[in-house]
């Protein structure tokens, strides 16, 4: 017989999920968190979501500048992508620590990364008590993507992002390399 | 100069996202619905969300229930997915149309999709007015693998797995087929 089931423990086993950095800071202090619980939540006004546990050294960070950029990386920036996930902003400089670049953003404070293609800036709409985790809805007021990625008429190549997936069920990062059709 | 960039119209951009199939329903009526609004949002207790438009015919039908599956479609299933997310459950019983077969879920009323290999249990707990999507948050109450996707030691293999992600920013569906490196 086909299909048949096993029970997992019920969890977070969502996948595929995205994997951003988010940067969030001002001219004082900035710093970079890895997170795969961010989300497009809503079209119309746009807004997107990230999740985050509140002893995380970013979440005072998020409540004090009151926005963030959502930064896409490539394969490129996976490295630096598990280290800004896995290290904390207390103990080290992740700008530093990755040779990720800071640059300005066009609507808000947070600095957006230079390098990774695709960047998000998010103005903090609401914060949800979800549970060990926050969720901080943002209205996207800004979005810019690297000139480099785009084809011949001026559009994201996904080919040429070599963007990749967070897979929680298995702990894994996956590439997103091979087209499949259009919707 | 390097990674300059370019603007983009501010927009529900991120990439990559998942597209789930989210199953709904008793045994009076059921639908389905792909949707790409979907996260894990909370890891304690597991907590995962999906973003309807109330216009949508599958809302009532959540909003009535009080709980949904999220089915994780395999290539295999990309078609179905891409139907699912096209037509209107008030035109076209979407079970009979993709050949899909519900299968009684374990801790509640929705049933889940038997092909697609992974199926994720949610139980509403509360619901979010963002705008024009409103958030569906669920408690996962089970989940379920197909054990055709399991490797010799028993644990989910994601290249069995086959899955897919959306990509809004492009419209397009890509695979997720190349393993990467473990967290």
């Amino acid at each position: 017989m086909i299909n048949l089931k096993r029970e997992l423990k019920p969890g977070t086993v969502l996948v595929p999920c995205p994997a951003a950095i988010i940067s969030v800071g001002d001219e004082t202090e900035a710093n970079l968190i890895t997170l795969s619980w961010v989300a497009n939540l809503c079209s119309k006004p746009p807004r997107m979501g990230i999740g985050v546990v509140p002893k995380r050294h970013s979440y005072g960070l998020l409540k004090r500048i009151g926005d963030f950029v959502i930064n896409i990386p490539s394969q490129n920036q996976l490295e630096a992508t598990v280290l800004c996930g896995t290290q904390s902003g207390r103990d080290v400089d992740k700008f530093e620590a990755t040779g990720l670049t800071p640059q300005p953003s066009m609507q808000i404070t947070s600095p957006m990364i230079r390098e990774c293609p695709l960047n998000i800036e998010c103005r903090t709409w609401k914060i949800i008590e979800v549970g060990s985790h926050h969720l901080f809805i943002g209205d996207v007021v800004a979005a810019h993507i690297n000139e480099e990625v785009l084809n011949a008429e001026g559009e994201p190549d996904l080919a040429k992002m070599a963007i990749f997936t967070y897979n929680p069920l298995v702990s894994q990062y996956w590439a997103v390399n091979e087209f499949l059709r259009n919707r």
